[in-house]
């Protein structure tokens, strides 16, 4: 699984194009708990809180994370980076997984049913904030509708699964963190900190937060970072 | 990567718990590729399209596809499902990919962004169906708004991302389809059939979608199948 560019290529520090309060704070995360010299970037959320387009001059979609590898491949999607990055770099294999099906079961849910969800919600959230009174009353009304409808059972079955996934575990990947553990902070950052979820009901899961807070890679991410603020759309 | 149960459990024939309408349908389709023997169980939508709790006894988060190995494990996530299928079924790798960068961006795309941005327009279309007139003119408006705003640009610039990696092969795989056209089968035909985007605007990635109605292995899925239509949300 090593890069598949020309293998003559001098090699030069990969680079992380990042987006403040974006789901690549992830990859940050990863990149720190690697260790290893790379360039960072960073770039800032417009006033529509929209990327900038100055990341379509990297890659047309526009989207960030972009991570450009030491040998010059430009690779998007969350996934297939942090993939990457744990094959590429993480030699000792402190951070692999010792069943592919769960991992990728988890990595998949994290972006697929999780994330669609939180989404939503916060197309609601937006919808109520754009549209002037009285109309804004109704976008509320309709979401309370939706909610109690169908997305409070559905966080509420999706955190269930979570929490007996990882059970009494430290991390969803074992006595480390894993590929699955990268990938479901977003999501769970996302709906902790926009309250989706109140985290507190499920308390092995908000213990697995606060333990990513607490680890320095994390810490260092953030300041190396430009804002991982979710609450401000 | 094969599966991980105790080696010594006789073998039975695989099982799909399969549910009419839903992204099962690229799971059922990848299995009549395989030509595996296995077991098809088919589920109906609900009145309000939603999964039968029926699914609930199999797997706690009640979603399809579900698939049960041939030694009982229950795998959920279609992409660990196809890739499960691919790895363990797919012995002449007639399905393979030569880039695994490339398979896997393809592949979580499919259920990211696409999919992401298909639900939210479903979710429009279900505000403005289930909300009273005059309400449902407002839920109109909100649409429109959104789609001027955000989602109908958005599209075009998925699609065009799409054409770009499809190129002229016949398939995102190349030669043969792979994972990455087994996963995009499901979000193309969501936005295909909802009329999200118009195909023929994108006439390469609308001869891939014809292409993959033409293959026996797609119509006997049909056939096994209870239905796949989009547009009755």
């Amino acid at each position: 699984m090593a890069d598949s560019t020309t293998p003559g290529d001098a090699p030069q520090k990969p680079t992380l194009h990042h987006l403040s309060d974006s789901q690549s704070q992830r990859i940050l995360w990863l990149l720190e708990e690697l260790a290893i010299p790379y360039t960072l970037i960073n770039y800032k959320r417009d006033e529509q809180k929209r990327s900038p387009p100055e990341l379509k001059t990297i890659h047309p979609l526009g989207r960030s994370p972009i991570f450009v590898t030491a040998h010059g491949r430009i690779i998007t999607e969350s996934m297939t980076i942090a993939t990457y990055l744990l094959e590429t770099y993480d030699i000792p294999k402190k951070f692999a997984h010792s069943d592919w099906i769960r991992d990728m079961t988890l990595t998949s849910f994290s972006g697929t049913s999780l994330l669609d969800l939180a989404d939503t919600e916060l197309l609601f959230d937006l919808a109520a904030k754009h549209t002037p009174w009285p109309l804004s009353y109704i976008t509320r009304y309709i979401k309370k509708k939706y909610d109690s409808f169908f997305s409070t059972a559905e966080f509420e079955k999706n955190m269930e699964f979570l929490a007996k996934e990882l059970g009494d575990q430290e991390w969803f990947n074992g006595k480390e963190p894993g590929r699955a553990d990268f990938m479901l902070s977003w999501p769970m950052d996302f709906v902790g900190q926009r309250g989706y979820v109140d985290l507190k009901d499920f308390p092995t899961l908000h213990a697995w937060r606060m333990r990513i807070t607490e680890r320095p890679a994390w810490k260092s991410a953030l300041e190396k970072g430009n804002g991982y603020d979710l609450t401000s759309w």
